[in-house]
């Protein structure tokens, strides 16, 4: 048997497995695993290297409209690249459907952005901001059965946030279709009252973000959340959790069977609110909501990780740069409420948790690989394609460096904005060479991709939700 | 010393004690506790009866506007002397501010219905139905320092209910003042929700009222009552909890240290969901909100009681005439949405808590005392002036014969609807004679008071709130 | 009408009221409340304090064989002196059935020892360390029935710790007789081991105590206490809970509605495990078991105290000498394992729990006296004799400077030992006048209280225990 | 590349992927996983079939002294030929140490038994029921460093019981050596109790078993369990939980961050103590400890396995006959506490569980297999050599027919019983071809192994235990 490339000699590890073998790649697809596969056109050389599932980050934000004046600094081109150097090969970007705007309109207008532009493989997630009647009873359902099979719902933000009778109405939808439901929990009222009373004594630098989003506001919207799943008989999935009391509401509804599941994020791992202290206007490039808590939280999240209250591990990557289109628009500076929310991560996110998790012994390379990629396949429809090293599936593959001791900093980064917040954070492990359906999109840290490679894929409905019709 | 009146003989008992003795009055107030007491103007003789603490029954509905055709069944004549015939001393009706009505206009009108027509003392309690600037700024905080000590809102009902916002605004105040907060909590969202697709479903009659409300409603605002109440650090009174998650939501809650408070209702005890299964409109005698729900439910009521997690029991009294003003109203029968909510139990709340409560072994006398009046006292600001028998307090009494069965039935009621939910229901345990400020209002089952002897009290601050100014 | 003794001007509390009146008493006992009362034999001025029930303290040592060459520093008499000082009117000493003993005998010795000697009231426990077929079938059922109604056992302690099967035996006998069984719940096997272990490293001086019996060790046995309760269906005390998961375990307990009770004492409020480091063999004057822990444990027995966890606040004075009889004994210097265990409190507890829980406003006057005198007398069956000031009661009477500021040092105290374990800490508020049964023991701080008027009292069953037969 | 034996055509599950795929076997090993793998010197047809890791059960109990007269039905040779028919590739019987015997002793005794006879490979767990300084200072390190890196240890039975002493002293040693401590949680002083009780109240029929070690008896030994591991740091696996109670004190302290394992088996999930109840002796056929239980039980069973609480699942195989060398020896007709404890499960186990589970949509395949295999050999210092199907792993393969229908009955089963307590029981699935280590040992049903094949295997450390040297 031929092959169009083998890896050798490296270990392979998939979400219960680890095992030294070689891999052999044709079609795209892996088609062997074994010792000394026969003839390929390509070799790769992965001697102690380890040959892991391309990472999913399935929450990431592109060239999403942001506001007058304010502008994404990634867009598919930048970021997929940035995510190809993080080990990922596939990501989930929203589609963010603006008020007023038809959703097949917004979904129109993401393919213009992204077709042709990616390095790796995307699929979109779908943000109903508007869930008029011809969403809810013939878009959305059309579109699902396209294949966008999960759909995100705000509980905050000016023009996103939904009123619980219109998530109760996405999410029937969702019940209807066996699309996933994901929605970020926090409590619009209550942060524009404490953003209000804050204002008023005076309170507007960066850091007050933090106490404009209090604990007691996620942990609310997140029981509220679970509730209105109950309520429609749903799954849910709560996205960037970053404290315990969120953490513990997830896991009571777990525990009493309902289909809860649960994302947290680098930043809530290795951030903490006095990141956001900074001097002058330093601050600004950690404020992201949920906002980094404190070191009780960073546990709180490493035991969701680690007892499966979260299933998977994104980076919610939300770019600005650090100037006047990004973290230092003028608005910005007269208050905490005005600045662009959100930090970069999808190049990062991995490194982190595997020199976090799996070098410090947090998490094993096993759980490793449920957390950055078998888990967002399994849960967003593209297993068993994605997500995996077996037979059949896509060869998607990050090889990774697992002693390679880096220092993270902007000068060795690739993504769009021009700064990072783990400045200077020293991790151990790195991808080195990324495989997307057995193409080299980055080879030993460099880039050998090509744009357009990557595809947008249509998905199945989730392992976890199911159709009722 | 000569006293107006002597108690003789009966056995006393406050929410800690026990003991036989004489009670001796005095200028309508508790003089003397002691045996062979000496004079009196008049004695009461109370051989082989309970001498307790009038019942405060602080959660009671009279004369409050429910919609065009809609009359409340009791107004403060016929709700006051029904309360008196039930053991109470004391009652907290609610004012309610329509929407676009002034707080100040509300409470002159209430004053206007009340005012000469009670036959035991009254306080309201304010509903704010609309916080505005003007409720905020100045009306609320200056009837607060009158003596309108609490307020409540609501979660849910057109017209009623406010945002998360209005309430955050409207607890700041509190805050401010050192008032208590009430919250009806039931998600509106939610049941609009369920409304409509049980009527698309033509399940319209009475009985699904209850699964247009089920108990995730609740659950779900009372977990965001008591964070948005944890947000603005303010004590929170959960009026009328039907069930155990409910309950469990504020036992975390008490356990967290935050003050929150609990209520329930013999509603919630003896009654459940398929009492609304009569035939015809019969169900609609039951319709209530929350919705009675089942037998665990009523177990964890009782939980809730033993346990001290609801540290009062009221009557929720809202009464309507099984007729076309009331539950028969011609609306109602299109659909359960538009039947009246609310059934009376002002005059049945004590002897159902005495007879399943106190001589079924689940709860001691003391325990009953505190639940049906001293810590109505405490918590809404009467205290010590009423709720208790203590040297000082008003001689607000009730004389109980503990050994009388009773079934009750609206022949031998004096309320105002024509019907009771508990007809049929048999009891041991009756209060036979009351008195307030020392006069007797109901003489061994003989209506002796007179109309306007009940006066309105301004009240002192919670004991469990405190302002901070 | 004439008193023998009229306590006048005074602010009296119960376990649930608070108000100002005289105090009438004829006999002994509590004959009238009210304002002015009439003539007596003895009028005492209480203006600006505060007139509670005695305090009752139900978990004192006093004259217990401690093994050889080791002698309790409080006898019967200096006990209850100090006692009486302390604003104390019971005691509840325990009278302990060596092993090999009959049980009667030991009930005929600790008669011999208090009989005649005490300043206030008494009424033993039994600690049954040898539950023969005699002891179970006959001496202590007889024993029940004569008025000691409650007894203890022992989890740990050599020639003490019962096995799971006698403790099993011995709450059968409780089950049948209506006697409320009280538990030491620390897991001797464990400390053994850990002592051995602890020893075979060199870590022999005092402060070792503590970490020969950590947390775990008794949330352990608390668990196990319970359940075994839980299988004979009995309620159970368990005593002097130093921690949070030992109070949680309880918690669940009640939560589920087993009778399960606890107790907590000072030293688990005041004291830490630092205190035990001091230099030489200072730390042995805070060794005791349960060991004092941290202040996340104070927080948690809080906690306990407010939310009704621990229904009862005692001592467990057991107080030795700081000399060679007792602290500084020959063989405790080779070893934590032989320090005496156990320090006195029965003078101070009720300073420390006014000052740190009513002073700072963590408990009300009214829980206060709850914990410090009624819930003891309702727990052990002692109600309405005792615990409370009613009519018909026991003139059992502390009147309390509130505003005293004390220095608690060894100096102003009238214990046995010689030292405090508390000796620098400040406290407001301080018992001036005590008096048992209308007699006055302790005037304005001076003795005038006659050694043997206090009596043994046969007691009730417990109100929370009820026999079977 | 040529294969001593390729799998064809099959559908491969791990525990984590499920993907369809040939398997080439070389040298016992899995060398290869792909399509039209090459040349093969057998091929097996897996067409519509699934290729399974061979379930490993790690609870058995195969000749295993059981007092006078009783004698175990399965030895070495029966035991692993039913496993075999029934889908197991590894066993892993203990072995027990008697009272009074050397370790090492009891190790030569077994592997007599053991060796030569065995269809399927095996390992031993030790069972310590005399820690002595020997085996505890010498022999079971010396037998953990030679591969016995388990051991199991008694709360209750007649001579096997180990008070906490012990049970310490051998955790100890397990934390020094990496051992993985295994427990039999039941309260034996408190069943013994109970036992007493029953038999005085002539209750001797066999299903008063059930009462005699109720579910606060079990719950009460895994509280102590953990506590003890947890004062040892070390991790420890509660075996066969039967209830809601014992697998929420495991969830407990799994949350706590504790490395807390459990195990649930067949009779959990799908008997109840009702299965006792038959007439005459009937009910003995389902004797075993601890009981089963009731539906709830069951339900809370799953939840265990569903949630991740209990991460195997196992048979606890204790076989006897149903005549006088079993469940009708003489003793056991005079009272249920002489019934041998046990019931056969090593052949019917995992139909039960892929038929009640994977069938009814209880857990997907993935986790059957993790809960059948691979968790088992990551506990038991197994992985990667066995429990998933992996480049290298031992060519330990089931392969099911997941479609067949199959009633369960003593006629189609091979174990050494003259019953089964699942006659009647249908399901649907069933191994069909079992391999260990490429060699077929039942192909399509029929026997074709070799008895002596299996291997005994020495076992590296559990994955999930690490030693501190």
């Amino acid at each position: 048997m031929t092959f169009d490339t083998v890896i050798r000699g490296g270990t392979v590890a998939t979400a219960s497995d680890t095992f030294a073998c070689d891999v052999g790649i044709s079609d795209g697809r892996i088609a062997a695993l074994g010792h000394d596969l026969g003839d390929a056109g390509q070799t790769i050389d992965a001697t102690g290297r380890l040959v892991l599932p391309g990472g999913i980050d399935s929450h990431v934000h592109f060239s999403q409209p942001s506001g007058p004046g304010i502008v994404m600094a990634d867009d598919f081109e930048s970021g997929t690249r940035a995510a190809a150097f993080g080990g990922n090969t596939t990501v989930l970007p929203f589609c963010l459907q603006e008020r007023g705007q038809s959703l097949r309109q917004a979904v129109r207008d993401y393919h213009a952005k992204a077709d042709g532009n990616c390095y790796i493989d995307v699929s979109f997630h779908l943000i109903i901001s508007d869930p008029t009647e011809q969403v809810l009873g013939q878009d959305l359902p059309a579109l699902i059965k396209d294949g966008y099979t999960s759909f995100k719902v705000f509980m905050t933000y000016e023009d996103l946030a939904l009123s619980d009778r219109q998530i109760l109405e996405v999410m029937a939808v969702a019940r209807e279709t066996g699309a996933l439901v994901m929605v970020h929990a926090e409590n619009f009222d209550a942060i524009r009252f404490l953003t209000d009373r804050l204002e008023q004594a005076g309170h507007t630098a960066p850091h007050f973000h933090g106490a404009s989003r209090p604990i007691a506001v996620e942990r609310e919207a997140t029981h509220r959340a679970i509730a209105l799943a109950e309520l429609i008989d749903v799954p849910v999935m709560i996205v960037h959790v970053s404290n315990r009391q969120a953490m513990e509401e997830i896991r009571r509804a777990q525990q009493r069977g309902l289909k809860v599941f649960g994302e947290t994020c680098p930043q809530y791992l290795v951030l903490t609110e006095k990141d956001m202290e900074g001097l002058n206007m330093e601050g600004t490039k950690y404020v992201c909501s949920p906002p980094p808590r404190d070191v009780p939280s960073q546990v709180a999240c490493w035991e969701g990780l680690q007892q499966g209250t979260f299933s998977v591990f994104s980076s919610d990557h939300c770019a600005f740069r650090y100037d006047t289109t990004g973290k230092l628009a003028p608005k910005g500076r007269t208050s905490f409420r005005w600045v662009p929310n959100g930090i970069p991560g999808v190049e990062t996110r991995l490194p982190i948790l595997f020199s976090e998790g799996v070098v410090k012994g947090r998490i094993d390379l096993n759980r490793f690989v449920a957390l950055s990629a078998t888990n967002h396949a399994k849960t967003y429809g593209l297993y068993p394609r994605k997500g995996t090293i077996a037979i059949g599936s896509d060869a998607d593959i990050a090889i990774w460096d697992p002693a390679r001791e880096v220092t993270i900093s902007q000068d060795i980064l690739h993504h769009g904005p021009d700064y990072t917040p783990y400045e200077g954070f020293r991790v151990t492990g790195w991808p080195m060479t990324t495989l997307v359906r057995g193409e080299v999109v980055v080879a030993n840290g460099t880039l050998v991709g090509r744009k357009g490679a990557g595809q947008h894929l249509a998905r199945d409905a989730s392992l976890f939700a199911s159709a009722r019709d």
